[in-house]
C-alpha cells in the first residue's frame, strides 16, 4: 500500500494573493505532492495550505514552502486577528495510510533541522512531536505571538526554540513543526432552531466535560438556515469513529425530542472512516479494506 | 479517473489444477490486468476467475484465457452439476469505475469477435450485449447445454450462434459473452433459527414478487451457526444501493420480533457502494467521493 501523509501548514498571510500564489508554487514544485485546497481569511490574515501524497515528497515540499514564506512575509509588518509566532506558524504533519504517527514525528524533527539548516528559520515542535510537556500544546508554544517572544527571549526567557540560537528570526518569527493524527471537522445539523440543545448535546459529547474521547464539539446557530448545529473536530477517528459520535448525536438529540437534519464534512475524511462507518452500518462481520474491489485492486498493482 | 472493469468468466474446469493454472497464467500473461480471485468446485466441474483492470488490458486478457480454455477443456469429457455450453462457459464484461455498461457492451462484442478469429470458436451474446430480446437471458442462450445444442443445430435449428459458422465447437461448445452491472452477492444473517422467517423475507424484498428492483433473494439456513440467512444478489447498486437492501431485510425482521446478527459479502463491493452506504447512514448533506482525501489525491494525480 502506498503510504500517504498530509501536511497542513499555516501562514501569516491571508491577502497578498501573489505571495499565495508563491507559496502554492513552493508546495507544487516538488513531484509526487499534491496542494488539494488552499484557505485564505482577510480578517484573519492567515491562509491554511493542504497537500498530500508519499511522506518524503512532502516532507521537502513542507522545508520548501516553509522557506518561501520566510523570504516573503514580514511578521514586523503583520497585522491580523489569528495569533501568530512565524510567517509559517504552524506546520502539523499527519499519517492518512500506511504510516504511524510515530513516523510522522520523526518527519516533523526532520522537517525542523532543515528549516534551521537551510533558511536560518528556528523551530519549536509541538503535539506529538514535542520535546518537553509544556510545549505540547500549541497555545503554549504561542503564548505571547512574535512581539511577545521576541522581547521575552531577548530578555533572556528560557522559551527558546528547540532548534536555533535562542532567539526568533528578525521577520518570520519561528515555525512550530508537529505531529498529529487526522483532524475530521464533522457538523451535525439539527432539525431544530433552538441554539440551547446543540450546546447541551456539545458539552455532553465532547472530552473535556467528560463525554467521548477525541471529540472537541460546540452548539452554533446556522442562521441562514434556522438551524441549530453541534460543530465538532474529532481528533482520533480510529479511536473514536466518525459513524460512533453521529450515533451519540442522534441518541441525545432524540432525548430532547429532536431529529438530526443532516450532516457535513469540513474539508477531507480518510477512506479509512468511511469504511469503517459502512462496516458499522450494514453490521458487517467481515469487512476489510480488501472488501473493496478498487483497495484489492491497488494493492495487487502495489505488491 | 482511472477506467476500471471487471471480467468473470466461468469454466468447465474445477478438478485439475494444471488446467486452472494454465487459465490464471494466460490472464496474468497481460500486462495490467490483476486477477483478484479463483474460485473452482469439484462438484460443479466449474471454476470463476474475477480479474480487474483497464477495459484494453482486461479485454486481451478475457480473450486469450478463452482460448487456452478451449484448447485445454474437452466438453465430450466434461460431466459435472453445473449447466454448461462452452469450455470458456460464460465472459462477462462488468463497469466497475469511469466506465458506463454501453462500453462494456462494445468490448463484449469485440471479444466475440476476437474469439472467433482467432480460436475458431463460436459465440453467443447475452444480457446487456444481447443482439435479440429471446438471448438477454443466459439460461435461455444455455437451454440443453453443449449436448443438446450440439444436436439441435444439427437438426438445423434457428438457434446459431451470433458469431461463428452456425455450428457450436466440436470440444470447446460456444462462449456466451456479455456485458452487465457490478453483481454483489450479499447475505443477512438473522438472529433466529427460524428457517421460514428468513424465507418470507426473501419473497417480500425480491423484484420477482413485487419487492425491491435489481434484488435476488432466496432464504437459507446456515446450520453451522442455527441461524437463518437471507442470500441476495444485488444487480444494481446504484439503482437499489446495499444500504437500503439492510434497512428493508431489518425492518421487515424486526416485523417478525427478530434483529439482524450480521451481514457478510461474498466477493467484493465497488468502494461507490460503499461511499453511498456511508452517505445515507450518517445523513450527509453533500458528500462526493471527492471528500474523501485518498479519492482527490488519486483524481488530482490522475487528471
Amino acid at each position: 500500500m502506498r503510504k500517504i501523509i498530509e501536511c497542513v501548514p499555516n501562514f501569516s498571510e491571508g491577502r497578498e494573493e501573489s505571495t499565495l500564489m508563491a507559496l502554492a508554487r513552493a508546495i507544487e514544485s516538488v513531484p509526487n505532492v499534491t496542494l488539494l485546497g488552499r484557505e485564505a481569511d482577510i480578517d484573519h490574515h492567515r491562509s491554511v495550505f493542504t497537500m498530500a501524497g508519499e511522506p518524503e515528497a512532502v516532507l521537502e515540499a513542507a522545508i520548501r514552502v516553509v522557506g518561501e514564506a520566510a523570504a516573503r512575509i514580514d511578521l514586523t509588518r503583520h497585522r491580523g486577528e489569528h495569533l501568530r509566532l512565524g510567517a509559517a506558524d504552524v506546520l502539523p504533519f499527519v499519517p492518512v495510510r500506511g504510516v504511524s504517527l510515530t513516523e510522522c514525528v520523526e518527519l516533523a524533527w526532520r522537517a525542523g533541522e532543515a528549516i534551521w539548516q537551510r533558511f536560518g528559520v528556528p523551530v519549536y515542535f509541538y503535539e506529538a512531536a514535542a520535546k518537553s510537556p509544556d510545549r505540547v500544546r500549541l497555545e503554549d508554544v504561542r503564548r505571547g505571538q512574535f512581539e511577545g517572544l521576541l522581547q521575552e527571549l531577548k530578555a533572556g526567557s528560557g522559551r527558546v526554540p528547540d532548534i536555533g540560537a535562542g532567539q526568533l528570526h528578525p521577520t518570520a518569527g519561528a515555525v512550530i513543526v508537529g505531529a498529529r493524527k487526522f483532524l475530521i471537522a464533522y457538523n451535525i445539523n439539527l432539525a431544530t432552531d433552538r441554539l440551547e440543545i446543540a450546546k447541551a448535546i456539545a458539552k455532553k459529547i465532547r472530552t473535556s466535560s467528560g463525554g467521548l474521547p477525541h471529540v472537541k464539539a460546540m452548539g452554533m446557530m446556522l442562521h441562514s438556515r434556522g438551524l441549530a448545529q453541534v460543530s465538532m473536530n474529532l481528533t482520533d477517528f480510529e479511536q473514536t469513529p466518525v459513524h460512533e459520535v453521529f450515533a451519540a448525536v442522534e441518541r441525545e438529540a432524540a432525548a430532547y425530542g429532536v431529529s438530526v437534519a443532516g450532516s457535513e464534512l469540513i474539508g477531507f475524511i480518510p477512506r479509512h472512516a468511511v469504511e469503517m462507518g459502512f462496516r458499522a452500518a450494514l453490521k458487517f462481520e467481515q469487512f476489510t479494506s480488501g472488501s473493496v474491489l478498487e483497495n484489492a485492486l491497488d494493492a495487487k498493482l502495489e505488491s
